[in-house]
């Protein structure tokens, strides 16, 4: 038999997302621009919160020759500064130069989710400009670091090429300077949706953003009313697997069962673990480290169908609350009418989560029609909409017709989903996964606000009314003319326009037709 | 200043996806069990196809314990053997116990593309049921190695809890044997579906599947004609960034800039190198080891403005071709008409790729309306199909009236896309990403099916004809019925039903309504 062989390798977890870029949202150049943008703006907001520092985050993206006239894309350098507490600079150059290290390994809400997104930004400006990234950065207010690193892709490490210490100014905080080739002419109007929207979910950061011309974009403090920073939590039962409850025991003191079930999970105390250890048969006096395998297996099979654990609490969970979602969406749509609904705590797999949904409807900024904004631990997601369970939940699961808004009418959702994890189908953080929970709860959220939007709407009364009546033909009389077109085979339609005095695109139509059949 | 803290960690690539498994599609235990049974055949098939092996996979699900009356979800055992190559002995405990190594590096097409998805299948079964993975396999015939391997997480290192030799049996071939938490009721028609159109464009292969029941499912080889292994290839120099050309420069040999460029890449030669060295304004015979960064950043820009490259060949793909595709459609849709249309090879970003799209009309598999089958290296994608660029093109950039299908008909439209390396939005690999390359030749091949279509329903002629006119009544009237209700304020519609004959569900009124106007 002929020696077949097969080439067999291994590559680090740099190398790796060096090669698919496209999973962590750096495909192109456009799209870089925008990721190491909110990557690096999510890393700021994150560190001031964890702190309940007031944040102060500048963005400035300006091209590398100014002078240029190059058209995109071409290299730009994105420096992002911030007020916040500064890094340990034993921990920069790993922070910073190393796939899989970071500090959004615990179970808390954080922006960040994966502990990649700032390393992805600095990697993939490596890769197209060769320059390195210049991370400045104080904790004490007493000394600055400076340092200048790469990555060494394949080895996953950092390479240090400079690294000084200054007199610091008394302030803490960090600034990271990267240069990327990107494509501002592209990405330009992303950013600024990005820009808008976290000023919208943020009112107590002070967002500036400065663009290649350097025009200043400022986006003031709305209030100084800082929420609480999220917590670390034990894990809840419901999400534990068996190789999660090993390492408990693992690191567990607790000689017994009970002890341990009691001091190691998510609200489950000595009363719940005993009626849990009852349920499973287990004596709650064994030692945990005496657990074999099977035993292992069989108590966290019973921990699946043991209902009388209690549902997470949101105590961990940092939401915004009505006051600030709707100070937001005032602030930034203006419209002539908003609405909340902030549901209960839930959860899903185990991690609690609270879902928050606001509603604009009117004014002059939105455009007729809905437009849905999605955020996610107060990050705005402002790619692959369709994907999105908020996106489904809008389109399919909400039955619009009930509530009588008048289609030409501007409408805003915005939802919002906090959760110790959020279910992202992506490293890139593009959408969140359509878990069943987390679309029950958007569902009500979202029928909630149109029922106080219709509620509204009922009161402002027979103005609306008269205006849809006339409406009504303007509707019917297209569709009416058509299928009588199509019956007698004509070539065209009657021209009803004339009669009703003005004529909607064939978008609009469309979506009558779709809202009344 | 008070200290602030901030806690550090590192994980292993395992843990990593470990804790974000959802990333690799192993979110719950039916999709766990799909993906782990997906990831093995497709090893399997790749393995088989790299040596020209005529494919024979068997894949067994059974409960771990078979008398067991326990509801979903339970421990499942999955068993994957095949006629392959078998795996040198020195690599297995890596190859399935280890997050990023593999023999899926290489740029050349094959079904898995991250190499890790086997490594996924058995991480999940560990995590669920603390079980080991049996793997048993012999490249040479003469010995057979089994091996009992765990994971080591944290560390992302394989635990070899036993490794045997025997005499073979003269044949080669690997079998994996793995246990993890599932849900066969959940995930039976996924799998099912898969090996369906597995069978579809793989009609080599021999594929047998063995349920939870016992019951066997074979689906024979519809021909003994394979199509040639894939080839490696250079990269193209669309493809090639600043760390790719300075790692082709390191690996390289040559001393001058011409005969670097024209050993290093696809489809260049001498006479292209010189062109576009000229262009770049670069000395041909300068030393690659000599470039400074600066020079390198310049050239690589100059690569992509140039553009006297030529496209990539496919002379490194495998596509399917007219015949495999048609009687793969034939076999497995028994369609009243069949069209395929192959597109000529394109590219996008430096990596070549073809489009082959089939069409399946009328018959007796299809239900009503249009449905679509997705295949990209040949694996069937049966997931996030609203995701998918393929479906994009169909719901939104077919303009179908002009086909005139009657809307009532069964259609199947069946895309398939080869590449060395397939934009996936996902490790999982669920779904295609839409770049534009792709958009367009998947447009093309989709119209060009469509009007093959249109011609035989020409001809079919008079008979349709005369059908449709009926039909139009029973169209219209529900529609008129429906507007006249709204207009008179009616609480119900009249029934018209009985005028007709029969009565369409609404899904199929909608979809004439919105084909209609």
């Amino acid at each position: 038999m002929a020696n077949r062989q097969v080439a067999f390798a291994e590559i680090s977890p740099s190398e790796f997302f060096y090669r698919n870029r496209d999973l962590a949202g750096f495909s192109n150049p456009a799209r870089a621009l925008y990721s190491a943008v909110r990557e690096l703006v999510e890393n700021s907001l994150d560190a001031c919160e964890l702190f309940k520092i007031l944040p102060e985050v500048t963005v400035t993206v300006s091209g590398l020759d100014r002078d240029s006239e190059e058209p995109d894309p071409k290299p730009y350098v994105v420096t992002v500064r911030d007020n916040g507490p500064g890094i340990d600079p034993r921990y920069v150059p790993n922070a910073f130069g190393r796939v899989f290290f970071g500090s959004k390994f615990l179970l808390r809400q954080s922006r960040g989710m994966f502990g990649m997104g700032g390393t992805m930004a600095i990697l993939y400006g490596q890769i197209t400009t060769t320059k390195p990234v210049t991370v400045v950065t104080s904790f004490d207010g007493n000394t600055t670091y400076t340092f200048d690193l790469m990555i060494d892709i394949q080895a996953n490490r950092p390479i240090v090429l400079r690294r000084e210490s200054q007199h610091g100014d008394g302030s803490t905080g960090t600034s990271v300077k990267l240069t990327l080739e990107g494509d501002y002419f592209r990405a330009a109007q992303k950013i600024q949706d990005y820009f808008k929207q976290c000023a919208m979910v943020t009112p107590y950061a002070k967002l500036t953003h400065v663009d290649p011309q350097g025009r200043k974009f400022p986006f003031e403090r709305g209030t100084s009313a800082m929420p609480n920073p999220p917590e670390e939590t034990l894990p809840h039962p419901y999400g534990i697997d068996v190789e999660a409850f090993r390492r408990l025991v693992k690191q567990s003191t607790q000689t017994s069962l009970v002890k341990f079930m009691s001091s190691s999970f998510h609200r489950v105390g000595p009363k719940i673990a005993s009626q849990f250890l009852q349920f499973a048969g287990s004596d709650p006096n064994k030692n945990p480290g005496e657990l074999t395998s099977e035993e292992t297996v069989r108590l966290v099979e019973a921990i699946h169908r043991f209902d009388g654990f209690l549902q997470p609490d949101a105590s961990c969970l940092s939401p915004l609350g009505s006051e600030i979602l709707d100070a937001g969406i005032r602030k930034e749509l203006q419209p002539e009418f908003a609405a909340t609904s902030i549901r209960p705590p839930s959860a899903y797999s185990g991690y609690p989560f609270i879902v928050e949904v606001g509603l604009a409807y009117g004014g002059r900024v939105l455009s007729p029609g809905v437009k849905l904004f999605r955020f996610a631990n107060r990050i705005p997601l402002l790619y692959d909409e369709a994907s999105d369970v908020s996106w489904r939940v809008i389109s399919e699961e909400i039955d619009w017709k009930r509530y009588r808004i008048p289609p030409e009418a501007p409408l805003g959702i915005i939802t919002h989903v906090c959760s110790t994890k959020i279910p992202y189908k992506t490293v890139g953080k593009e959408y969140l996964a359509d878990r069943p929970e987390l679309e029950r709860e958007l569902k009500n959220a979202v029928r909630d606000v149109l029922r106080q939007l219709s509620g509204y709407l009922k009161k402002k009364g027979s103005m609306e009314m008269v205006k849809r009546k006339l409406n009504i033909y303007g509707k019917y009389l297209p569709l009416i003319a058509r299928f009588s077109t199509n019956l007698a085979k004509a070539k065209r339609p009657p021209r009803y326009g004339k009669l009703l005095g003005k004529r909607d695109s064939p978008r609009e139509e469309q979506r009558r037709i779709e809202e009344y059949s």
